[in-house]
């Protein structure tokens, strides 16, 4: 990133136009080649900024604050001021789009790659790469490029009566669908491992009581494969392979998805009353864990 | 509407004092005579203000934006950018007042004659003539100098043991009132047309399962009579005759309210459960509807 | 009915073989031609049994109960006693059957002509013209000959899209079905009277708060046509021309019920929210009611 | 059974003391050695009763009834006319006792081995071996010689932070409970198989919106393991090695029921919104299972 | 009482005229004077039975069942066997009414003096002097000579503004009405002791989670005054001074109910989340309560 | 508090630096020393600004907007323009913080000492000293410097059986845990006066049907003992004794909380179904109240 000072980039009126009158840029901020800044704009000290971002009217940039490349902050935005040093600055990292009057008000939060914040929004808490949100406080409401996967049981219009698999954009992820059988004893729901299931599991663990706002999930396991339904309620999951990436709904005990192994896996919109069961094929391994996205996909395309 | 350059506008100053001191507007755009604009005010190209317009401290009018004659744009508004082209800008229309840190956040939305937008609310839709909204995102609370009808049946003191009409001041508007039968098998309403509902129907038509933000109505019939009962749950009816606005609350099967011909009618405020039962005297006609207020308006000037 | 009395029956014994084996039959009570008593039966002062009735071991018939033509009573059967006076006693009309162990326990009820009391049942209601009853105390659970009309909404595969009539067994009577409009603004049912519904209308009613075990109609009505949709909840309308006879679930506001003038009509089965709506084409006049259900089948023989 | 005539009956009058004064008992009846009758019973044709049963005063049992031996049936007893033929009579086996008033009211229906029928109940469907009924329509309400395992984890005075095994006195059958792991994200549960659960699982399956009437399982597995447990709502398990039997309440997904093979096991008294999900140690083979409690009792004698 | 033996009985059967053909009673069973017992009856061993009582056909008395005088017995009620031992038999007080049908199932329980079991009930509990129960199992469904007090807050037409008390017929039961005071901040509601409350509490004591079949209450206090208040849900109590009774309804936190010593008290008809707080001027003590009724009234005759 | 001239703040220009750049600061306006002005900042005529408070970019003061000393106002923070007149400014007291882009929108309102308005709030309302807001509208969601107090019973891991006292920091002030005894007719709760609760009452009264976003209480008492039972929903309690503060969350029957006098109380937090019941004391006085914080700390100092 080739970052310039405020002095080289008053010098660079010419590029800028007239936009940047009246701003007022603290001499220690750094500012990356083709960012354009607008009038009326505070960027304090030791604030970086990458290259090709756009600055709109009245943003006010806090202490420490970075911005990586290509990210577009709206009039008026602000930015929680991190008091006393450059330890827990907001990140925002390439591609994020914050809408115009959003409040970015915790220190040391970090808006992942290519969110997007709608306008007006109240940021406290960090913001998953690909995560849209809104409202104060803001709530993620979807993900940027997650194909709708098939729809909910609640949605479909016809009862399935045999077991069935559907593919999904993502590798090797699929939604399986169980016969109900009625009777008059009651409903019966099976489920086979290693066959209609494809593994055994060693472990199972259940999710429940998650207030509506939460992520749940949000890595990707090395080995590890799962299996995930939905017993009453309803959550969506994210599923990604670092190239496609779905959302499907889980709304009823007759549907599972299967999330193999090096597949980015993410939990959310949980209803009050919904109870997850999930099935892994190993016991709990802190190694198998991939928590970093960016790790996620570097690993993916070292395999392609 | 007679339209200034902004270097009309820097000659102006005499007039709007030292208000507009580091305000940064484009040089196509027009703004009206009598427009006072604050400090800090950012005017994007191609933005219309109309005239007697006030412009607070820090607004930010994105490319395009056109306010029509006396609207109040508080301090921090920030309007949405409209990207690339004009097609789709947000317009204000007369009369209209949006509070301070409000976000217009929806590209092509309207914001109706003397609406108020309240301070802080994130608008995402368009906002009707006279609306109220708050929230984020904001809802409408209510509308400009509607009178309140009588009472609904939940907050009235006197359960009514008979038939009875109220009038409005909206001209020929009237609430009325049936009794209703208790006995040891159930509750009975009844109603008979002609007789205390004022017209024999050739239509009825049930609403329900409406989501709460939701406004249905805004027309009026040039000629047909309709009788409106909510059934379950409640809502609120505002009806209009182009002078005068009541706001009436329907909660009970046992009151309906009449809406005559040239009657503008509203609903909004539907609770979850609400369905609203409507009679009409004629069957459906396309070109009975007036779904444009200031034609209406109009209409109702005209024959007085 | 060929009555004849206790001294008669004991003559009789070779036709009633043992099975009259140490009853106890009061000597003013009266017992027709072919009727058969058990052994330990005890009928009381006064009472008068009919033609062809079954009298089960242990029945208790008390002081003045009255069994019509072809009525069983089931072992141990006990009817209330009507203290003082023959002026309330206990009438079961013709071909009802009443199970064992059940318990008649009203002074003055009145058991339907072929009604079915199930065994155990405590009865403390009268009980119409062929129901079916169960229970402690004893409800409606059915009707006898009772055609199924076409399934509720809720169980109907299939959403109409489009308006239908449906026909029944019962002359005239259909279900019709309305289109339900979707939008995201709410759902849109419409009727079209005088087009899609056979008449206009002149009255409307509401029907509301019924208790789960009462009836409400149990008329037909001479010229008047009617026409009911149930807005929310369920209950259920037996439609009877006197020769056969449809039990119509209603359960959803598009699907609605005519009934032609002389339809014997009830509606029963009443969720604890629902909410009937019925159109009908004259105002209320008493005299347009038939009451009595003997009546309506002896003018339906006369017209045919 | 060694049967007797009514004619030896009367001739046993000297056992039978005066108990049978006022009886009447067909002629083609069967009464076995031992049996006492009250007076005022009626016992139609073709009944069957065996030995040492006790049959009170004013009890009937219709033609074609079939007690086995030990019975009781109480004072004014009803059993259901089986009309016609001897196709489908009531059978009643041996030890059952049947409460006074009540009725048998269902052609064909079974009461089982050892089961309770309490005084006043109306019985309309089969009652298994050693259940206890009670109620208009019945239901079961418990089973003869259960010990009550550990109490629901709603009624434990402690909340289990731990993972812990309760053994009860059912042979191999045990209460393992499992820690919740609050945390801000939502409740944690997790089990390991071959750890705290004591096998792998080839299946696993959910029961659900099973009516509060009935009655589920009632078999024992030759082979297969299970494991159960209550994520919502509440059920009640009985299990029973063949010696001893116990009834576990589940009502808590940190609690889970451990069944080894040749355990009879029985779930009932589901709540409306109960969710049991089975964790069954082999694929399912029809057989593996054993449907019949006799069967099951002497496969456990001989092993013994 | 003057008992008769069955020898005596047998005496006497121009007073009973016909009606005991066929009945079967025990010879040590004693009956009083004036007693009527009607045909296939059967009265077993050592039950003994008081003066002026009626029991009607096929009723049939276990061994050792204890009728007080004026005792009526309907068609075929049962009583429960008391195996083995006259330790356990059932009493019914006198001037009990049990109406046909009914079981009385357990042993040992107590029909109280003046209680009414309607036809059908199946009596598992024992029931309290006065009241009327029904079902199976049976209830109580009111008290027989209560008094309606005034009616409860939810049917009362017009709200207490300000505090007031209503007597009652029994002596020094008041009804008291608190004023709710609404405002924006929450209802509140207010009761001084020593004011508007007779006297100073030492004690509360809060009632809920009861089961809508249970009783509490039953009983008298010397010296200890109390005040009821229904917080949520609704109960009913009955105050009894010996000589008058009334029924008063609890169902809001705005009315309270006074009960001075020596008023003999029940509340009932709990609703499932009714909540009563208990004002008590004394602490517990253990000699202040009159637990039997007959006490009661002795005492209160004493006192007059 | 020195006020100083915008003249002399451009005087002082070195003790600000260049943070005032580009801002509007009407002659009329005050602003006292020590204060720092950001870039951007529009303050209105005749604002008064105290010592040591911080303005930051781009913030908007209406006319007359009264901020005391220590007080921080964040990036566009916008006040409500006051029209007209100087009779209802915002006025802000010493040591609050008010967060970035946060909307203070009524008129007259007050922000109290030391409170915290989160950033993007929309303050509709007075906020009390020490409280800390948040939300659009903005609500109580805590308060500065409270310790929280012992669990609710509904997270305490262990029910308590027997009565106990668990001290707080805050003087006098205590949780009273209260065991509750349940038997087969209902649970039972039971707390003697001047035993387990430190004095007698004279007065109770209910809290109930309070909004969630309502604070009650907010004073202290001079004499007055209080004692607090959550008897069902839950609700918060802030005690605060000058010096110390408590928050003790009540959500159960069997805990209460003890207040002495010269206590400062707040309540909050309330659940949609909470009931509060509070013994009192003394009789209603009004001298005995203290309802301004700063008298009342000023009252603990005098004592100390």
């Amino acid at each position: 990133m080739g970052l310039i000072t405020e002095t080289e980039l008053n010098a660079a009126a010419g590029v800028l136009a007239q936009r940047d009158r009246f701003s007022s840029i603290d001499l220690t901020a750094l500012l990356g080649a083709g960012t354009t800044v607008g009038p009326h704009v505070f960027i304090d000290a030791m604030a970086v900024v990458g290259e090709q971002c756009t600055i709109e009217s009245g943003a006010h940039l806090a202490r420490g604050t970075v911005l990586e490349n290509n990210v577009f902050v709206g009039a008026h935005v602000a930015f929680a001021t991190a008091p006393g040093s450059m330890q827990h600055p907001v990140v925002v990292k390439q591609g994020a789009w914050i809408g115009a009057n959003a409040s970015i008000v915790a220190a040391g939060i970090v808006i992942g790659a290519k969110a997007i914040v709608r306008p007006g929004s109240v940021v406290t808490r960090s913001v998953p790469p690909g995560a849209i949100v809104e409202g104060n406080p803001a709530n993620i409401i979807g993900y940027v490029d997650a194909t709708q996967g098939p729809p909910g049981s609640a949605q479909a219009a016809v009862v399935q009566n045999r077991a069935s698999v559907e593919t999904t954009p993502v590798k090797g992820v699929a939604v399986h669908h169980f016969p109900v059988i009625p009777d008059l004893r009651g409903n019966l729901s099976v489920g086979e491992f290693d066959r209609q299931i494809p593994f055994k599991p060693l472990r199972y663990f259940l999710v429940f009581g998650v207030p509506s706002r939460e992520l749940r999930g949000e890595h990707a396991h090395r080995q590890c494969h799962q299996f995930l339904i939905c017993l009453r309620g309803s959550c969506a999951v994210v599923a990604d392979d670092g190239v496609h990436r779905v959302e499907v709904a889980l709304d009823s005990p007759d549907r599972g998805l299967y999330l193999p192994p090096m597949t980015w896996g993410i939990q959310y919109k949980y209803s009050a009353d919904a109870m997850l069961l999930v099935f892994a094929s190993d016991y709990y391994d802190r190694d198998d864990y991939i928590r970093d996205y960016a790790e996620f996909t570097a690993l993916v395309e070292a395999k392609a």
